[in-house]
């Protein structure tokens, strides 16, 4: 059976920082119906195996489907490196699915006035050299320059940033030879636009900064209105479901989603 | 069936940190058989909710004994203040459990020269009330005061500590007018130990700081003692597993058992 029209759009994340991708996504498509799933039973996915993050979100995206999702967006950078090749091949005669690295790399592609470009990530997304290899195919003169900054999203969480810890933290990761002349850095983490004006501060101002959250809404609507998908008139409410709840967690949504939002526990991994 | 002397001690943590614990129960009875259980895939415990780590102790604890193991210790914060007690109804006929808060919290007790004392922790640590709760019980007039500081355990696992952000980092939560004039500052966190010279440099001099394996060895041997289950030779070798497996974990190792050590993945979590 094809997906209709009206049925929601599924998004997940390791957490609650892929709400920033979930707001850029109902901000610029209002009428669409979103279902998260925040996978916080097991945040972060940063440094977990890949094996283990495939696992996960082979379950989470099999929830999504069950909750009639036409399209399902992987709003996490880990998940998206290592998971979407699989649930790709898995899925694709069934629903929409969308990583948030292509949309990234192609805007990257297009800008010929960018050569040398940074990459900043976890452990999981930059030990799989995604970004890497998909620029480099588009764009085999990009010089690139990837970094794990596994204390940025903890850090994020722990309500660190805008502040002096904050930028002394990126000043110890950005400030190494090998980011030097950069054209462009990539935010390759959902949590990081919070710190884009910390990381902006700490660069020269012609470096162009890009997340995720600049790019995936616009590709995300094209590809709706390709395959007649995009809903003419809201119909449901948003539902944001967690596989672990605490109020610290609905507390963070503040940060991350511009609102408080309240927070459904549903724990996929029941056992015994 | 009672457990004899020669059968394993089993020592469990939502991660690598309590390998602190693990490393000074192997120094001080270095003829005893450890098996390691590292909860890796949900790590860490410090953000998650009370119910979620009770579901993934119960797990755990049950995997120790199928492994034959004599005596238990919860060498995790997070799960000894949550955990413990249901653990402790189930398995006390069975076999020997150990949390690493009560033999802290009687440390402190007898010694009459303090009265202001400090806690740091995880959040589940901290919003769990329990070193305020057992030090009150059996000193009545000490003064508490204590402080969730998240941030601490994820900056030491991505190897900043003994450097300025270090300190940067526990200067904004220590330097607060509650913390003023402590007698002693209790590291409730088996990832502290790793900052106590950071610690130690922001606190005036007079002020005791106690972590959890300046006290569980002792306690484990006594207890071992007193039901005659101390192995008076060694047998087996340590084994360590963890829930997920990745080579910076494997790499962390050094850090908190002063050696690397060989880890094995073991997932108790297997869905479907």
């Amino acid at each position: 059976m094809k997906p209709g029209k009206q049925q929601p759009i599924g998004i997940f994340d390791s957490g609650i920082g892929g709400l920033t991708v979930a707001n850029a996504i109902s901000g610029a498509l209002p009428q669409e119906q979103i279902i998260y799933f925040g996978d916080t039973a097991h945040l972060p996915y940063g440094d977990k195996s890949a094996r283990a993050i495939k696992q996960y979100a082979y379950i989470i995206v099999d929830f999504l489907i069950e909750q009639q999702c036409k399209a399902v967006v992987i709003a996490c950078n880990s998940a998206s490196s290592v998971a979407y090749p699989f649930l790709y091949e898995l899925y694709r005669e069934d629903i929409l699915i969308f990583n948030v690295i292509d949309p990234v790399v192609k805007g990257i592609a297009q800008d010929l006035s960018l050569r040398k470009i940074g990459i900043i990530g976890t452990q999981a997304t930059i030990q799989s050299g995604i970004y890497e290899r998909k620029l480099l195919e588009l764009r085999p003169d990009l010089e690139i320059r990837s970094l794990a900054t596994p204390l940025l999203a903890p850090m994020i969480e722990a309500g660190f940033y805008n502040n002096n810890i904050s930028r002394a933290v990126l000043e110890s990761y950005l400030k190494r030879p090998e980011f030097l002349e950069l054209d462009a850095l990539v935010l390759a983490c959902t949590h990081y636009p919070l710190i884009k004006n910390d990381i902006a501060s700490l660069l020269p101002d012609h470096v162009k900064i890009f997340a995720n959250t600049d790019f995936v809404p616009r590709e995300l609507k094209l590809e709706l209105e390709r395959h007649y998908l995009l809903n003419p008139q809201r119909t449901g409410n948003n539902r944001f479901y967690v596989s672990d709840y605490t109020e610290a967690f609905e507390q963070t949504t503040r940060a991350f989603y511009g609102q408080s939002i309240h927070l459904e526990l549903c724990n996929l991994w029941k056992n015994q």
